[in-house]
């Protein structure tokens, strides 16, 4: 349909805080990786086991994003997508990709939020604090289990 | 990583509201078509401009979707994402997928929201209420113009 993709608002930063995880520079509770995409769990989840999956490849958002990337990246929401289910006993999922500050996006690296959710339990804002950093690494674990387990 | 996927929640029904739209029993304000996705507006948006993307292939959700079903329906999501964005002139895009009811899920045929966002404008709810079909056919035909003018 097109050639000439428009052009994001900003380019790349690779100082942003994902390239930074991705590089190994800054710590994260990874839950996931292959050779295209990483996981790790959000350190101010609106709900239990809210994770994230990014692409290895640079892109600021969703319109920048290599077709083959973002293909990748959906592959591996979706695989992550069911092994958070299974971890957390979850009734549904909520996914979230923002754009642009506007769009409510705070790191600008693509990445898609997955969050477990519960029948009748409302999603927590997002800026509701930095969670325990010994929480999250037990609901990484559990994730990663759910993932040996076959549930991804 | 797994060959056994979960069973969704409950079975594919194919007579939800949007297998109708695509069987054409119902009529939808249109933007895009392929072989493999149907986009269209969203006539409870959250916004103007708010555009939905869907599959052809039968699919609850995001956890039972087939994987090329799922890269075809992403590429789309990013075309007609980049036409949403330069149609309404957008700062951002928030995308949204929900997956049973308790992730926002109300009709259940996997789709993706696509919403275009202004700095400083915050969501309408999706229960907001019905759009003026006229307002939905003109927003229908702006998107259409942004992909023929090469910006998908």
């Amino acid at each position: 349909m097109t050639t000439d993709s428009p052009a994001p608002r900003a380019p790349y930063d690779p100082d942003n805080i994902f390239a930074r995880i991705l590089r190994g520079e800054i710590p994260a509770h990874r839950v996931y990786e292959d050779e295209a995409t990483l996981a790790f769990m959000d350190v101010m989840p609106q709900g239990e086991g809210h994770t994230l999956v990014i692409p290895k490849a640079p892109a600021r958002g969703l319109l920048d994003a290599d077709p083959a990337s973002l293909a990748a990246l959906m592959a591996s929401v979706q695989r992550v997508a069911r092994a958070v289910k299974a971890a957390f006993a979850a009734d549904g999922l909520t996914i979230f990709q923002y754009n642009e500050p506007a769009g409510g996006q705070t790191v600008f690296h693509l990445h898609v939020h997955i969050v477990p959710r519960r029948d009748g339990v409302p999603l927590k804002r997002h800026e509701g604090g930095m969670a325990d950093p010994a929480l999250l690494a037990q609901h990484a674990a559990r994730i990663r289990a759910a993932l040996e387990a076959g549930e991804g």
